[in-house]
């Protein structure tokens, strides 16, 4: 069975907006056995469209359009895809009244332009849309013969996701053959890519049926491990046997085999030893303290912290004596100390980290002319001992500061472990 | 002019790997005035290939492939196009023995399969590649009487890029009429998609000349405008006209004329008034200081603040009564008065904002039960006056915390203007 994935949208036919939607139903796909065999992005443009769908009904047995739902006069997916079939369109009464159900619920009156969002293609199924106002629609039928699968699916990915898991999976899976996916993520921060891939590539490449990916970004190297078999059972069996291969070799540069991320290791390792953890923050400005609280209940072991932006705030906040500021710099190893001692002591917490750097692009006034960009101290204190580290983090401000809160994280870990 | 941009690569159709050097094609397609209608990803399969060129000639003037031109057995972009064409291929001889001395000078003897990347399809001209083994090719025929104008190109972005910029623009331009692009963006926040549509689309749609696209996410909707005409004076007149037109209707809802985020235009109003910001943080946990600070040389006008995450940080870092919250809940009016009003005294900002709501996907313990997840409380302080909104976000943890940060700009925006 072959899939092609239809993105609809003019703005992916920008140089600013790229489609991500079928990353994610590649891998749905994926899971179901079902390779993809092409993508096209095509614009809110009748023609255009028609003709996008004409084609991928002709080469694909599974055609999955994403976008072109919403309310607007560009919002053509439904009228296009019914034109290309010759199939009416009439208004659905149960998903008109849902619509505005919606609208009454948020204090707003429903804008005509909405009703079209409840137009249901003749012979389609309304997939119910738990997230936003478009449902999907799901289509099987013959064509020359052939079994044909079409979902249409709206374009934010909030919506798209939970609807292709909740309503598509199933309806794919009860028509296709059974296979079964099994799959490891092992994720570690802070480390080249080159390396793990010397050091890893000659364990994976034995594995021949277990399909092996190198992700980096984001200040880590994720590692992939898929295997299909008959069996759930068989398929588990291979990545399980190449990811503890694989862990054996790298040991704790890993800090997740089953792809939690950083601050969710952080936070389950705090929680476990009933610790909490207090943050200061200046290059950073409030990311350490936005990527832990990003996880729900962090505030079981997260009290919070000081935004130490401006001289004045890190004396405030966290109390740092303003000696220590005038005498070795904002960015010193000094001040990394004071800001995670004085905010350990404000907040009441078991742990503290503090960062304090430059992120450029230039460096600020007054700064000693000797600290590069890039320059990042951290530091880590249990109230007993505190420890300083250095670092020096290349590239533009966005990654220093991204950067600078992996350092913080991963020392952090370190410790714990 | 229509352009088709199809990049050819199975690595391309997993869950793992996009296709970005289209994005690189359309701003330079789009700078010499010519739209990208379609974008195709294909595998490094024959039929499938030779399919989707096939369709590309006969839908676009322009084709633009990039990929499958390397030394292996799956890389047939050269084949496919020459098949795909009925023409022949036959081996260049300077090509050859350019690619030999690529070899030699690395002191390597040439694999035989590289040979074929020497093999120019007839009527093509080469496209030299300072960057790597395989050149690039460029077609220019007239099909059915239409003229078609089709370029190879490398994968490596590294190669493209440069060979694209040097080789395929000047003969682009030398075969399109004169052309000039201008474009605009206008930018939103917290409004609905469809009451901006509503509102601009009987605007714009008067310019028929006036290429215009919405986007909305990340609780704000953007308006982009874009223009090609014989002279850039031409262009720039037009996209002016409607988004005067667009901002004349929105007002005051319009944040950004030119493109600049909201955390861009706060910072440049507080810079323009000598004012200063600090910010205390409940259950965004400092992410509005890492949007704020995300921005260079926003310590002119940030100061810091508080992630007043705990009730006990409440206290110790923004001054905030503890009987306060004892008998309002952290969650309340007068928490998130205190708490800004705290942080101002304690940085010594001339503003302040603050942020406490229910993030979810729970209610935290202790919290009233009558108080629903996505209540949020934010306050601003000028030291004199204080004002406080309570608002309901509908939506996941996520949604809440960057809404509720987008809330407080614009509460900020709306009192400096």
């Amino acid at each position: 069975m072959l899939a092609e994935i239809i993105a609809v949208g003019s703005e992916m036919l920008t140089p600013h907006r790229q489609d991500t939607n079928s990353l994610y139903l590649t891998a749905g796909l994926n899971d179901l056995g079902v390779i993809v065999a092409f993508k096209t992005i095509v614009g809110d443009n009748r023609d255009h469209l028609r003709s996008a769908i004409h084609i991928a009904i002709h080469r694909a047995d599974i055609v999955l359009l994403s976008g072109g739902l919403g309310p607007t006069e560009d919002d053509l997916t439904r009228e296009c895809l019914a034109e290309t079939l010759s199939r009416s369109l009439h208004r659905n009464e149960a998903v008109y009244e849902s619509l505005q159900k919606r609208f009454v619920a948020r204090n707003m009156d429903m804008p005509p332009n909405n009703a079209k969002q409840a137009d249901q293609i003749e012979g389609a199924e309304i997939l119910p849309n738990a997230n936003g106002s478009a449902p999907g629609q799901w289509l099987d039928f013959a064509h020359h013969g052939t079994r044909k699968l079409i979902a249409i699916l709206p374009g934010p990915p909030k919506e798209l996701k939970p609807l292709f898991d909740t309503e598509c999976k199933p309806r794919l899976a009860a028509a296709l053959p059974p296979n079964h996916m099994a799959r490891r993520q092992l994720r570690m921060a802070l480390i080249p890519e080159s390396q793990v891939d010397a050091r890893t590539a000659p364990i994976y490449q034995q594995f021949r049926d277990v399909e092996t990916t190198i992700l980096a970004g984001h200040a880590e190297i994720q590692l992939h491990f898929i295997c299909v078999k008959p069996t759930l059972a068989e398929a588990e069996a291979r990545v399980e046997a190449v990811s503890d291969a694989v862990a054996n070799e790298m040991g704790d540069d890993i800090f997740s085999l089953n792809g939690e991320s950083l601050e969710e290791v952080v936070l389950l390792m705090l929680g476990v030893r009933r610790q909490t953890l207090a943050v200061a923050e200046s290059c950073t400005g409030g990311w350490l303290g936005q990527r832990l609280t990003s996880i729900p209940n962090s505030s079981r072991v997260f009290l919070g912290g000081a935004i130490a932006y401006s001289d004045r705030s890190k004396t405030a906040l966290a109390d740092v004596p303003s000696y220590l500021i005038e005498e070795h710099g904002a960015v010193s190893e000094a001040v990394a100390r004071s800001l995670a001692e004085g905010v350990r002591r404000r907040t009441g917490s078991s742990l503290a980290l503090s960062i304090t750097g430059i992120a450029g692009p230039a460096t600020p006034r007054g700064t000693d002319a000797n600290k590069p960009l890039g320059l990042v101290y951290i530091a880590l204190t249990d109230g007993e001992d505190t420890q300083v580290k250095e670092i020096h983090i290349p590239g533009d401000r966005e990654r220093v500061r991204l950067w600078a809160t992996q350092h913080a994280l991963e020392m952090l870990r370190r410790h714990l472990q």
